[in-house]
Order: structure tokens, then sequence, then C-alpha cells
């Protein structure tokens, strides 16, 4: 059969998450149906990140496998056509070697966190951003985040349903940026890591604003990794700011 | 009474415009209805630019009288919790003298359009921009609005149903740049004058199109202008990437 790679965006608000659940509504759910409409039959798909309710995605990519030989841009085109209104796009699709691993193959998953800092509700970038109504201390933010690179035992930052085997994970970069916008000022998380613990991300992110704020040191972040005590966190931010950007294959499968 | 100035963002979708209509809701309708809950009584605010359905605003400016002296931020943090969770914001407020009016005493309304161009529905920014397939030549659509700046007679590019007195208008700026953004390449229009007439901003958008398109040249867009004739007008785009920018006055009443 063969094998194709789907690179996905889509806003996570009407979803529960990535992951398919009975009579509940989600992307892999809706992907499934979109592909019953081309090949009637049960599907099931791979992912590279198992996203949560709430987040969105920039470049998730899951694979499928087809009866038919598809050419990969009419593929990605019906299965638009088919998964019109909800906010889910095919925004990439090629056909892979049948041993293309969405979930296994991958070396590299980017997540961007996007803060909005200013009073006024956010009306059009609403459900897109974390919104705080303070401005943050960026410097001090880029000074806690170099105690979190590199290879860490990060329990503190691991939400207490993980199901990985192991909390040690090396965080290949993270690094906070200050975006002007149409809406006001952004602050945005670049963070890579092989792999991630089950809401590391918002750990991360919820734990820096803190810092951000001045509520917290740089150091305090220090001490709260070497805590390795899940009750050493920072509060976990909301979902909506959270983005899937972008995984990386050892061979980028739509080059 | 004393007099506030109010910096008013909004999401154009679910209103028919800025200004009130009996039983629909418009944002003029919005704002007055909060108005009401600060101060019980009928409100009539006048606004800067009226919006058509379904165009957004960053920065429109009304003003309001009130009876009260109300300190400015409060104000705004009041008016802004009885707007929730309709996607108004007041963004700034301020007070102002008497002979200060949103509308009158204005000297320049500026305007942004976006357009995004790429093939996959847009699931983010959907509803905030104008989504077509294709890339768009720059260099071309900056060369034919050089033929729209300036004083002319834009007949060509008035609605029919435009109430302004003369089709004779000073165009102070317009051009086109590239922008990269999350969802792919955007073409920003930056538009700028005293006064528009009804749909000007939308009909130069739908013809400068056409240029980077390549299906008009640059001097197609001279010519249509120098007919003076609205059959002459290229398409008008639809009005879900236009935003109210920003609005001048001789005086800031935010400085």
């Amino acid at each position: 059969m063969p094998r194709y790679a789907l690179k996905i965006e889509y806003h996570g608000a009407p979803f529960v998450g990535w992951q398919r659940q009975t009579d509940l509504p989600s992307v892999q759910g809706a992907v499934e149906t979109a592909l019953a409409k081309l090949e009637p039959r049960g599907h099931t798909i791979a992912a590279a990140g198992r996203t949560d309710a709430g987040v969105h995605a920039l470049g998730q990519v899951a694979h499928c496998d087809m009866k038919q030989d598809w050419d990969a841009f009419r593929l990605s085109e019906a299965l638009n056509y088919h998964l019109k209104p909800q906010p889910v796009a095919i925004t990439a699709c090629a056909a892979v070697p049948d041993d293309f691993h969405a979930r296994f193959s991958a070396c590299e998953r980017r997540y961007l966190f996007r803060i909005l800092s200013r009073r006024a509700p956010a009306t059009h970038q609403d459900g897109l951003v974390w919104q705080i109504k303070h401005e943050l201390d960026l410097e001090a933010m880029n000074e806690a985040v170099s105690f979190l690179q590199g290879k860490h035992d990060f329990t503190t930052f691991r939400s207490t349903i993980c199901q990985a085997d192991s909390p040690v994970k090396t965080l290949d970069h993270l690094s906070v940026a200050r975006v002007e916008t149409l809406g006001g000022p952004e602050y945005h998380f670049d963070v890579r890591a092989r792999s991630f613990l089950h809401n590391q991300v918002r750990s991360f992110v919820g734990t820096l604003e803190r810092v951000g704020t001045g509520s917290w040191s740089p150091q305090d972040v220090q001490s709260a990794l070497e805590a390795r005590d899940r009750s050493a966190c920072g509060p976990v931010c909301p979902p909506q700011g959270l983005y899937l950007a972008h995984v990386t294959y050892p061979q980028d499968p739509f080059a």
C-alpha cells in the first residue's frame, strides 16, 4: 500500500485534541473521516505529536496508507475539500517509503508558544494566544532558559499523568523573543527537542512567565529543575497559545 | 458634559458594520449598550469611519459625552467589562475638549488590507484575510499604485451607492508589502487619505490584485482611473481582509 506523509495545520479550539475519542471531535478523527470519503473503509493514522485539547498546529505530520496510487497534490486537495468547514488543512503531502513513520521517524519536534501582552481583551487573536496584562522581562526569561537547555531530569516540568518511560530528556533549544504584532507586543517561545514529556512546554512557559513578571528569579528556575519535584513547577499555562510548529525527519519528506 | 475619545478595536464578522441598525448587531450599538450600563440613558456616539459589514478595526476612534467625570482608564476598563464576550475592545481612552469630534476633526484615515496567498484553506486567520491561491507580482502592483496616488477623480473606484458630494479625493499614500506570517506569505496594502469614497479601498485592492496576477498591466489601472467610469473598475474584493488601522488628528488625543 502506498504511504503518504501529510503536513497538517489546525486550530485547536473545536477539538478534544489530536487523538481520536469516541463521539468527540478530534483532529485525527477529522482527517480519518476525510480519508474515508476517498477510500471508504476504516483508516488509522499516526502523528508526530499528540497535541492536547485547544493546542494548535502549524506543521503537524501524520502518515496514511492508501489502496490507490494517489498523486500527492491531488490527495491533499481532495482531503482539504472534505475537511471543510473544519479548521484543519493539509498544507503539504508527499509519497514516502514504507518504513517512514510520522511518529517514530521524527528526530525533532518544534513548538511555538505565543503570549500576547496587553490590557484590553484580544479581538482578532482571541483563542490563538495566551493573553496576559503586563509586559515581561525578556532578559530575565532568556537567562532562566539557559538552566533548562540540554539533558536533564525534567520531573518538575512533567504532568503527573505523563506516560513517558523516563523523565530524562534533552532540550535542544529554548529561547524567547519579543515580536510586535497588529494586536500588540507578543512573546514567542521557540522550543525544540527530539521528544517532550506531557505538558512540558506549557510547564516551561508558565514558569518562565513568573520569571518575566519578576515573581521568580532566573535562579529559582534552576532550583525548581534540580528539585525534580512536580510541586516545584510554576503554574502550567493555558493551551491556546501553543502550536506544534514543525517536525524534523532525517530526510524531509516534503522537500 | 465631559467628552471622551475612545480607540476601538473589533472583529467585523459578527456585525452588520459600524453603524447602528435596529435589531441588528452593530459595533456602534455594542459600544452604546456598554455606555448605557455605566450611565443608563440613550447614547449616540460618532466614529471616524463607518466601516461596512465584515470589516475590522485596529484603531477606530469614536467620542462619547458622559454626565459623570470619569477617569479615562477606568472608563475603558468598565466598557471592556461590559463589551465582553463580543469581539470589541477599547484599547485607549482620553478626555478631550468639547470641540473634538471623532469624525470631523480627523485629518487622516489609514487602512490596512491583508491578502493571504496559499492553496490550503486558512485555519487560524480565516475571516481575518482575503485568501487567494496564487502569489502576486509585488513590483507590478507597486508600479500601478503610482497612478493612484495624489488628487484624482476616483469615480471608477467608488461604489454606486457612495454618498460623498464629490468623487475627487487626495490619496496620500498607497503601497504594497510582502510579509511572511505563520500562515504563509501575505500582501499588506497600506492606504492613507483624509477621507475615502465608499468601497474605495476594496475597489483599489481588487483591481491591484488583477495587476498582481498579470491579468492587468499597471497601465490598465491608469486607464481605468482616467475612464472615470465605475464599470472600468476591477472586481471589488471581499471585506474580511480590511482593517481601519489608524485615525490621525491635528493633536493625538491618546498621546
